[in-house]
Formats: structure tokens, sequence, C-alpha cells
């Protein structure tokens, strides 16, 4: 298997790091071939602008990065990302949880490499949500949060970290038609952090990387089975009662 | 009142910029200091790294930024930020919705400005969701759509658009203590907007406008009253059957 890392974090003698690390030494043995886009390392640009096309007559921002793809006139960063991905059979995105979501250096990767005619497409028939460009590759989640386990609980003040990742594991990943593998969060890493929790931490994403061929991917429900024209859930698919992101997800 | 308005979108002639300046109109007329921070005209900085900071002996990333917020060692542009929510009465954030969050210009902003110690603290006690340096301002978002509406509706396949929010307008803007009022919401800006559909958009946003000093915020629950020592909801506050985010929100 061919593993793409994307890893956010600024500091390479954080935790994050030694994760990192370690999932680069789990997946080498374990024979795959590893690459990684080490974002801060990189100095990725995390700001997407109309300095990532070539010359456009499109004033309309949406519509001037669809001409650039389309004319291969983008920016040779995003190009070198999109071909990680395109060669990947499964991509690891590894962060911090910085207010719910990920750094802002991730989300610039996101909004950058998943660009208008490769990541998305405005036309009403375009392929998405469990079809597209990344169609059948997996992709894992590995964050690691400040708060406590119970804080991101179902009952917990900040939200379930289900449901607070449900729009970059559905609607970032899914979209494009990835596979996307339940995460694996690691909690409590600012406070409690020793040398015991670490060695948890590291059997449970050796645990995760071990099997990352064969786990079963979250069941997101496919845009083209489930839902009707105006891209709402079909009538009767959930048990009843169910609510919130749990609806796009086949139980 | 004081009104300071967040904006980004990188074109300064979209429908985005449109609105903001129908915002500064509006409020202006009806007697508010208005303040702009327009993010890609300023050139916003999006990546936090240490280069924010002053000269630290601490390696940890989140410790080094609060120390150098307790020094007062932090980058100015940081703190000429921290300065104007401080002046602000209510803040609106005005944005895209990029992959189904804000762009990673913004999200560098929150990133940066909310920094340790200001935005957020790390000690158990520390006084967040409904209590904090932003207590009683008022947050509202205005945030446009390439979906439409029936996408981003209860069961459409995007989620909904409240459910989407929730971690920006709960996690980000609630915690340290602002009032969120429901979001200004304006969907199809890609394919469907003509004169007639902006002319809607301007009469909605300037009727939240004009009412946004009495507009009910949204009624997240306080963890200072509604959780227990691990920050769970406590039991039986709830309608029976609520899950997900909504378990949040005092109905």
């Amino acid at each position: 298997m061919r593993t793409h890392i994307v890893y956010a974090h600024p500091h390479n003698g954080s935790l994050n790091a030694a994760l990192r690390d370690e999932a680069v030494q789990t997946l080498e043995a374990l024979g795959h071939n590893v690459t990684v886009s080490d974002l801060y390392a990189m100095n990725w640009k995390a700001v997407a602008d109309y300095d990532d096309f070539g010359p456009t007559e499109n004033e309309h921002f949406m519509a001037a990065a669809g001409e650039a793809w389309g004319k291969g006139e983008i920016a040779e960063d995003i190009k070198a990302e999109q071909a990680k991905l395109l060669d990947a059979d499964c991509v690891i995105f590894q962060f911090p949880l910085w207010w719910y979501t990920v750094p802002a250096i991730l989300k610039g990767w996101f909004d950058r490499v998943f660009t208008n005619g490769f990541g998305y497409g405005t036309s009403r028939d375009w392929p998405r949500f469990g079809d597209g460009v990344l169609k059948g590759k997996r992709a894992m989640v590995v964050v690691t949060t400040g708060a406590a386990e119970s804080h991101l609980s179902d009952r917990g003040v900040n939200g379930s970290i289900d449901d607070l990742l449900f729009p970059l594991q559905h609607g970032v990943l899914f979209y494009p038609g990835m596979q996307v593998l339940p995460p694996v969060v690691i909690t409590g890493a600012v406070h409690r952090f020793g040398e015991s929790e670490y060695a948890d931490a590291v059997k449970l994403l050796r645990s995760r990387l071990e099997t990352i061929a064969e786990t079963e991917p979250i069941a997101y429900r496919k845009q083209s089975e489930d839902y009707d024209e105006d891209k709402r859930l079909l009538p009767g698919l959930e048990p009843e009662g169910t609510t919130g992101f749990a609806l796009h997800i086949a139980r």
C-alpha cells in the first residue's frame, strides 16, 4: 500500500511529531510506501488567493480556480499535493484539534488542493459524497485534543468528537469519494501526558495502522443512492427519531 | 454601539464584498461606530507559529503562546485585533462557506487572535462556554454558500447549516463568552444570483442588522450551570430523545 500522511503541527518536538514518527515506522515495517507532507516544515501557503492561478479573465474566485485547473495553470505546490493524493491508496490527516477543527495551515491545504475541478465541482450532477476524484481511497484522521475525553463525549460540553469531525470527515474527505475510517482520537494531550499515556497512545495508533487496510469505513450515505433531487435524505431510511449528522450515517 | 466586522473574501468585486459594504452603510446609518478587519486586504498572516511570540524558553507551542501573552510579547497584529474585539459591543464574522467552515485566513485569525490566555485557557476552572474575555458582546455570522438551501436543510446531504456552524458559533464564539445571534445565511450564491436574489439578500441582511441589539441569542447552555464536573450535560435537562449538538441548546 501507498500511504500518504498530511501532517500539521508547529513544533517538531511535540507529541504530534512523535506520533507521526511512530506512524511512519509502523507503516514502513508493515511494508507500506510512506510519504509525508509536513505542512509547517514545507512552509505551506495557507491562504487561497489569485496567486494560485495563471492569468485569468475570470474575476469570480471560484470560476478563476476552475479555469486555472482546467488549463493546468495552477500553482506547482498544489499540483504536487494533488499528485501525492492520486498516487496514494490511503491518506492520514494528523493534527491537533484547534478550535474544534484543523489548524489554519491544514484548512488552507484543503482550500487550495481540493480546488474547483479537482476536489469539487459546481455542476448539479458533479459526483460527490461517495464519488469523486479520490473514490475508493482510504482516509483516516489522527487527532490530539487538549480536552479530556468526557468533554468530547456524547453529552460533553464541547460537542461529541464524532459530530465535531463530521464537517471534515464527511464534508471534505467523503465529498470527493474517500472511504473514511473511524478516527484515532488522543484526548487530554495538554494536562496528563506522561510515559504511560504516551505508551497507550502509541498502542492505539499502531493497532489502527496495522488494520488500516481492512477496517470498516464509517457508513456515510452516498448522495447518488440515499438522497432526492433536492439532495435531501429520502424518507424512512433512518431509525425513528434520528436527527443531526447521524442522519447521514447508515446504521 | 460599536460594531466590528471581520471579513474574509479574496475578491473585492464579489457578492461578499457588496454585502459587506451594505452592512457598513446600514450600520452607520443606524448610528453604529463601524470598523472592519478585511483579512485579505490586510494580508493577514494565517498560520500560527513561533514567530507570533517573543523569545521563549517554552518549547511546547501552547505554553509558549500563553507565556507570550502573559508577558505582552505577542505579535502586534494580534494585539491590534484583540483590542478591536475588546472595544466592540458586537462583532460580525462574514465569509463564504468553504469546505463547510471558514476560509483558512479566517481560521488563522481565530487560531492567532484567540490565543492562550486571551481567548482560552488550559486550567480546569477557566471560564468558558458562556463566560470569558468577550462575555456579553454580541456575535453574528454572515455566511454565503454555494450550496442550495435544501442541501443545507435538516435532511440535506451537507448536514444542516446550524449543525455545520456549531463548532464555530458554539466552540469559538460562545467559548469566550460571546452571545451568538442566529446566523444570516445566504444560500445558492454560485448558481442563481441575479438582481432579485441580491435584493432579497440585502433585505435579509438589513433587517438583521436593524435588530442586532435586541435579537435573542442562540440559547447555548452555560458550562457553569448545566454541566457536571466532567463537563457532561446534567441529566434530564433536554427534551427526551435529543441527541447531537442540539443537546447544548436550551429549548
